[in-house]
């Protein structure tokens, strides 16, 4: 039987449920209803169940999903059984962080490679890697064996030289955490992450509750 | 004329859109059509106008948007004309790249108290704040007339136990960069970021351009 394409909101909540499901799978529980685990992931029951419904047959009327089965669905689907190599351009606070990020050891992303272009931080050891310069990016990118995923924590101005690089290396896809705009061609996936892009979503439902108060 | 609630969906989009168009506004640009918007923030030109409708009536057909009034009218829509005071507590890297943050300069939220329970931490400068000891919350708060939004940059082990002293202290909405779940009563809101979730999004569309070229 041939699966249904599964809708980009479904995709970006998969991860969510991924995590609650991994959590719970540590704590050793085994069964979960959907009831259940809608409340703990803060949505409702019925768009879960519509969401877990892109994955095939799970659940188990009456019964609830069985996680570790569950969890093993939702990495497959989002290509998580694979490893995907990472490398992180712009050493500063942001990139340093991201390096030091415990999350990424037991995740399916591998950070290979780290890049910056200031010569004080070139040749200096991170994490066990060595950060390159940034005009070594193919050179090193093809001692790895190649790239899927570019990171960019450079300040904003170098956002879009260091894009074109990493493409020109190529990657596959950029995470952009420079607060600048990025444009890329149409076969490179980009996503932007922005704190103030997060508070502002913030800032929205708390000046609608204020105006409900008042 | 009442205006129709704005959805979630389109509320998550506004942000993308104001960024987008203070660009244009900075490049000194007037006048753009929901065409050439839509190509910008890369979505469609439909869903683009029916989003903005919800703010009221701002383009004229055939000649398009008015950028400084549309701008006005997302950041009244977002609550962004009013100031939002921000405490972080979890003085380690990514707290302190926030810290040092650009962006926050020119936005609507102001960065007004910094907290760490690491003695060697507490009492030190950085970026003009002294950063206190987090049993010193509502004391703090109180001297800078009440804090909107709290971060938390703390280890995940901690997050659950900021969060709550967090709340006992006022604040109305949390953004959790750590990466543990926290649980918060119905009246606070929260937003949770996590750099492993926007991989594992890349990640699914990726997984999806390898099937489709094999």
């Amino acid at each position: 039987m041939r699966r249904a394409k599964i809708p980009r909101t479904t995709a970006s909540r998969l991860p969510i449920y991924l995590r609650t499901l991994s959590d719970l799978a540590n704590k050793e529980v085994e069964i979960i209803s959907s009831y259940d685990l809608a409340e703990l992931v803060g949505g409702n029951p019925a768009r879960l169940r519509k969401d877990l419904s892109y994955l095939g047959e799970l659940g188990t009327r009456g019964v609830g999903y069985n996680i570790s089965h569950l969890i093993y669905r939702i990495n497959k689907s989002l290509g998580l059984t694979k490893r995907w190599s990472v490398a992180i351009v712009g050493m500063g606070r942001v990139g340093t962080a991201l390096v030091h990020y415990p999350g990424f050891k037991i995740s399916s992303f591998e950070i290979a490679a780290l890049f910056d272009r200031n010569p004080r931080k070139v040749g200096k050891e991170l994490g066990g890697l060595t950060i390159h310069h940034i005009n070594d990016l193919t050179k090193e990118f093809s001692k790895v064996g190649g790239i899927d995923i570019g990171i960019i924590t450079t300040p904003p101005s170098a956002a879009q030289e260091v894009a074109d690089k990493l493409i020109e290396a190529g990657v596959k896809a950029l995470m952009n955490f420079a607060p600048a705009r990025i444009d890329v061609p149409s076969h490179v996936l980009k996503r932007q992450t922005d704190v103030l892009l997060d508070l502002q979503i913030l800032s929205f439902y708390l000046a609608a509750k204020a105006k409900k108060a008042s």
